[in-house]
């Protein structure tokens, strides 16, 4: 069962390296969409041996637009509305400088949509798993990027990856329920809360804690990659200070499992949401797993969003600025 | 005047590039050496036409080592104490994967320096300009090898700008204290604080925040990018919610400047650290100054770091855990 479409996937990416030589890969969204973007960006520079590949939040790119962008770039752009202003002055920006766009957007018919060479329309409301389908998409264009233009050797486990993935995040979400309330009930009155991971993760950790706490639950939140905690924040962990931590199944739990030794050691109020606990490799070979744990962390500590917002009795949808005033 | 010696990057990237033919550069360190990396690893990701450019934490560079590290890769890493085990540990498996390894450290004789094909020591106490030779000397070979292999059109600009801008930041941070002593005062008891900046910049945001606040001074506190403010942040934004806000001369001051217009009028608790106000123009011609920025925020920051640690009494050397017990 796929959620995403692999075949429009691959005739995008096959129609634009058939007109372009393809040098540059730009990843670029605001917030939740743009950490989104971070699992395809952190695979395609970590796996990709020709490709240049950047990663900005949208009006950085517009701003302070690299010397090199133009005809050899392929830009991918993500808004959940597809109105963002600074994502769809981005396009504007990139197919200005000859650049090819991809956008991935909820929202048929937006200016995200209309502006761009390529949309994407994804999912959102049906599930967990629909929640997924923008980040899957620009991982999937990033696969597709790297094997079309140079040849990729685990590209076979990857596509057997996106066949399951989307199913075994459904369900570890669905069974989430119990560990979610437990951290709802943990949490509920922590007057901040700190939240790491690393790897192809780290950027699920920043969303959760700009987006999911701070913007939706008005908590509190700093964050910072796990392999980062020794080198600064470690020094704040007191006993019952409130961390959380995303931990990857792959090459990089060494540095996740370290910062939760030290965390257990002092005695910091601590939640653990461990893709292993999940199985996340039922869905993935061990030789690609690292790249999907974000849409399982994704997945699971949305539960643990909605939980947390049920006994605060704080929708995540309520807002103070955001959709209410000119900014 | 210049702090750093241009004539031995200037010869050490020339010996460089005459033996290998270089496509990647990565910049891996951990912590404030992590951040101070930073500006050399934005300016050369833009400017760079050619050049693969990529920045870790030196532990996800060791345990997700990116397939293309090879005989074509330098990689540059810092750490003051030349002692941190990550970035020594990084050392090796550069090394060892056939990359040409610059180190940056102050400690001649360090695991680090020693573990290096080419080690530059620079300074640190003597004065602020001197904690800002490892940021400039990281900077200083992104330029050599953009210049050396491609060419690079404002190379003469950005060495005017070396030669001044040591100068010009250890006059601003001792211009400083009168608001420094302000923001003492004001941030004293604060709860937490938010650190935000753009561009270049927005690693000193990052290393302000883990470093100078939670590592040093035990003050729980976030970050982010000031583009990003609009996109979860700034939900938490009440009256008298404290915010240090970095601002840049230059590209992405538009970023900056909405972001604190947003937080005068929602009456935040708001310091500004503009470059503006220290004359980093002094320094630099308008086509690179966006580069420089980095440097005076963080001379002038650790002013402000300085006073608030006098005023709470707590020593920027005072820990619980570093250097104190085995992690």
């Amino acid at each position: 069962m796929y959620n995403i479409n692999m075949n429009l996937v691959k005739s995008i990416v096959a129609e634009i390296v058939e007109k372009k030589t393809i040098e540059n890969v730009a990843f670029v969204g605001c917030g939740a969409s743009k950490s989104e973007l971070y699992p395809a960006k952190y695979f395609l520079a970590n796996a990709s041996k020709k490709l240049r590949v950047a990663h900005y939040t949208a009006n950085e790119f517009n701003f302070d637009t690299p010397d090199w962008l133009g005809e050899s770039t392929v830009v991918i752009t993500a808004s959940l509305g597809g109105t963002t202003p600074e994502t769809v002055k981005a396009n504007g920006v990139a197919t200005a400088a000859g650049a090819t766009v991809i956008a991935l957007t909820h929202a048929k018919g937006s200016a995200l949509d209309q502006t761009a060479d390529y949309a994407i329309i994804h999912g959102f409301e049906a599930n967990y798993a629909a929640k997924l389908e923008k980040m899957g998409y620009a991982m999937a264009i990033a696969l597709e990027l790297v094997n079309q233009i140079e040849g990729y050797d685990k590209y076979d486990h990857m596509i057997e990856a996106f066949d399951k993935i989307f199913e075994v995040c459904e369900n570890a979400a669905k069974c989430a329920g119990k560990a979610a309330r437990q951290f709802a009930q943990e949490y509920k009155d922590a007057p901040m809360v700190y939240i790491m991971s690393s790897g192809a993760s780290a950027e699920v950790a920043y969303s959760s804690s700009i987006c999911l706490m701070m913007e939706m639950q008005w908590i509190n939140s700093g964050n910072f990659h796990a392999g980062e905690f020794f080198h600064g924040p470690f020094e704040i962990v007191e006993k019952d200070v409130p961390f959380i931590l995303l931990m990857n199944d792959g090459k990089t739990r060494p540095i996740d499992s370290r910062a939760l030794e030290f965390l257990n050691r002092f005695d910091a109020l601590t939640t653990v949401v461990d893709a292993k606990d999940y199985a996340l490799a039922n869905a993935c070979s061990s030789d690609v797993i690292t790249y999907f744990n974000p849409l399982m962390h994704t997945a699971v500590f949305r539960v643990f969003a909605e939980e947390i917002s049920y006994i605060r009795e704080h929708p995540l949808s309520k807002r103070r600025y955001m959709w209410k005033i000119e900014y």
